[in-house]
């Protein structure tokens, strides 16, 4: 990813890189699955109809239409609800596929899904036209027991945290909290405050107040309330305190206090220093209604956030059932894109082969093939050398790749196979049993590290 | 896969029928990376140009641009070369990938890359709009070892050996062979006759050889040559034999017969039944130039071929580099969808989880949280039950998702907590210390075992 993609927006990895994505998918499928969320993937298309359903206008959309068909594309009666466009995210796709399969599902339904999404916004640091996303959801049939929500915060940190990409923190606020709050000092705007609030980082104090003031005839006394609020951060439930300090009363308020205070207050046990309450969070124009998280990585934070979600009211809905949701989506590309670039973590080796079987002369293929065979028996994996070159060039190929161990076979008098295992980063050359010898755990499989 | 997809040709898959479809992409993923092979993905849109440079405009190709551009895109003056589509194989954009990368990689590369295409052809039994498919190929820089085509017919035997979905014959012809041949008895457009050739299976070998006097102007006696090479099958060399009894020389036969040889000879002693030399094998209108390989489900043989491939003198070029390749691809949708459809293989459970943790009541949720995270340290997939319902209910929860073992926990008079672990498939119920139980291995994790 150092290397400039051919096509802008489009990234494309080198063999050793992708071992880099590949450690990192892994590791959350591993992750996932150990808290008992099930994989599913969801078509790559959605009608266009669906994908703007919910208003989304704002993100930039791929229509796909075949070329032989271009034609007919430009005829007006063309029902709109009929084309197709590429999905911009995995919630919308899940949430159709939870309505159209809900008859098949059991709920609570965990689930995680780990695909291609394509926008085609401007592509800059962090932002592609094609990236990987990996969602991670728990959808309720009518209701969904707020438990989920720690539950929730409990799957990423231990998904963030096997990664060993240094550190990061979950950033975790309410919307009943802060909407609850807003009104209770008589804002009744409280998506305008919230997008408001969503600029502090970008803005700074000063000019969201002057928004608050401006946009929706705030008093003073009200906007530096709001950012009173906004500026409450805590690694602990002592936000409860300070924001109680504020003196607003306002039921909801009370019900976000209690969901933050639990949230926060499990996480900080189970992942000290992890989660934070951090009061400024609004996550934009999203139709959250509960709990918003959002990550960051320490060091990094210009990357923006690389987790992020929170929960829905109504994730789907088929008119007659209702269908709530909590979930975050991992920004994968935009994360390995960063490891990548600044060497944050690297593979071991090039290739999976962990032998490269040399041939002493071309009869000897076949012998060579045995040897190949009863490694990968004990899954050690193997090649064998395409032929008979000098063995300084067969081990110079084993040694560009970082394939750490050649295998030499030779016939002694009596036409008995004679095998050797060099070990071509110590020179260390030992008799060995095809049947038997294994490389220490280390050399099994390629090793994907973090930078110390 | 049984239930009707929503948007024709656009298959989605249950959790329990996803399970099926990552053990078919793990154990391809193992045995490709236990022979060597790296993998690679390449994003999914290519150049319109590019996609139809080889000519290969019967592909029906999805066009993407985006929606909020659609005016653009009328107009005339936008460059042909600068649209966008979808792949629609991972041939194309291999190659383009090996070109743009040439100085990054090592020759040969050994890639394996399995990702999903889409072609906008009339969706029926085994044909999908967006499939997934995976290629596995080896590229040489300038020249690549006959022996890679032996290699690639072991790995995918090897692969499609441990999917465990019943016999299968990979078979094998050469295109040396084959236009050799042809030339030796005097026809020339040895195109022509392998597209005539390619349809006996389909027409019969009647209407073949009227084809190949109508259009080709063949002889009687011609006709009835290609026909009776075309006829010619075997599971180890004696093809050999056969095709020399048929009295035609030419050195370009000579040297597709010693290659065929080879690949069946080696196959034949590594795989005895797995591969056959079946001289029909034409395989279309694909510009190989050895080894041509398809492969049948016995007992499938309507769903057509499963996995095929070939020899290329020159997968990609420079202009002044040439890269010769050898590969195969799997289309693992057309298999799925059959060993679903067909109940060929199924998962052991719904979900990842192993053990339910139950709630004895709500205040034990955190008790619960601990016993979770100890079994996930020793890789135990585990849910927390988010409510202390009925225990009946929670019972339930695991029957309705096949989890094997439910967790329960109370606190005796001292205040201590008592774990006990049930099978709920037997009943039986034993105490377990959350820091040492394991289940059995065939519990541990989601089996996907084949239908007997």
């Amino acid at each position: 990813m150092a290397r400039k993609a051919s096509l802008s927006g489009f990234p494309e990895l080198l063999p050793e890189e992708r071992l880099v994505e590949n450690h990192v998918l892994d590791t959350l499928r591993e992750t996932f699955e150990l808290h008992g969320f099930s994989n599913i993937e969801t078509r790559s298309v959605e009608t266009v109809d669906q994908l703007l359903r919910k208003g989304e206008i704002d993100k930039e959309v791929y229509g796909i239409s075949r070329l032989l068909d271009d034609e007919a594309d430009l005829v007006p009666s063309k029902k709109e609800k009929e084309k197709l466009a590429l999905h911009f995210d995995l919630t919308v796709p899940f949430a159709r596929y939870v309505v159209e399969n809900a008859g098949y599902l059991n709920f609570p339904f965990m689930r995680y899904q780990m695909q291609k999404v394509w926008r085609g916004e401007r592509p800059q640091d962090g932002r592609f036209r094609e990236f990987t996303q990996a969602d991670v959801d728990v959808v309720g049939d009518g209701a969904l027991d707020f438990r989920y929500d720690v539950e929730l915060a409990l799957v990423v940190v231990d998904a963030l945290s096997k990664l060993k990409i240094g550190d990061f923190k979950l950033r975790v606020n309410n919307r009943k909290l802060s909407e609850g709050f807003y009104k209770g000092i008589g804002l009744d705007d409280t998506a305008g405050v919230l997008r408001s609030i969503d600029k502090l980082e970008k803005i700074g104090a000063e000019a969201v107040a002057q928004l608050l003031k401006d946009e929706l005839g705030a008093t003073d006394e009200q906007a530096q309330a709001a950012l009173a609020l906004a500026q409450i951060r805590a690694e602990d439930t002592s936000f409860v305190e300070q924001v109680r300090a504020l003196g607003v009363e306002h039921e909801l308020l009370e019900q976000g206090l209690i969901e933050l205070e639990t949230v926060v207050g499990q996480a900080a046990k189970r992942a000290p220093g992890r989660v934070i309450a951090d009061l400024s969070i609004a996550r934009g124009l999203d139709y959250y209604t509960g709990t918003v998280y959002e990550t960051v990585l320490v060091g990094h934070e210009k990357l923006g956030s690389i987790c992020s979600g929170g929960r829905y009211e109504s994730l789907a809905s088929n008119g007659k059932r209702t269908f709530p949701g909590v979930g975050l989506s991992i920004g994968v590309t935009r994360l390995v894109s960063r490891i990548i670039a600044e060497n944050m973590a690297s593979a071991s080796r090039k290739v999976p082969t962990a032998v490269y079987i040399a041939l002493t002369n071309d009869e000897m293929w076949a012998d060579a093939q045995d040897i190949a065979v009863a490694l990968r028996d004990r899954g050690i994996a193997c090649e064998v050398s395409a032929n008979a070159a000098k063995f300084g060039k067969q081990i110079k190929y084993a040694e560009k790749r970082g394939i750490p161990f050649v295998w030499f076979t030779s016939k002694d008098d009596a036409g008995q196979l004679v095998h050797e295992v060099k070990d071509i980063r110590s020179g260390e050359q030992v008799s060995a049993d095809p049947a038997s010898w294994v490389p220490a755990d280390d050399d099994l499989h390629v090793q994907v590290t973090a930078a110390e």
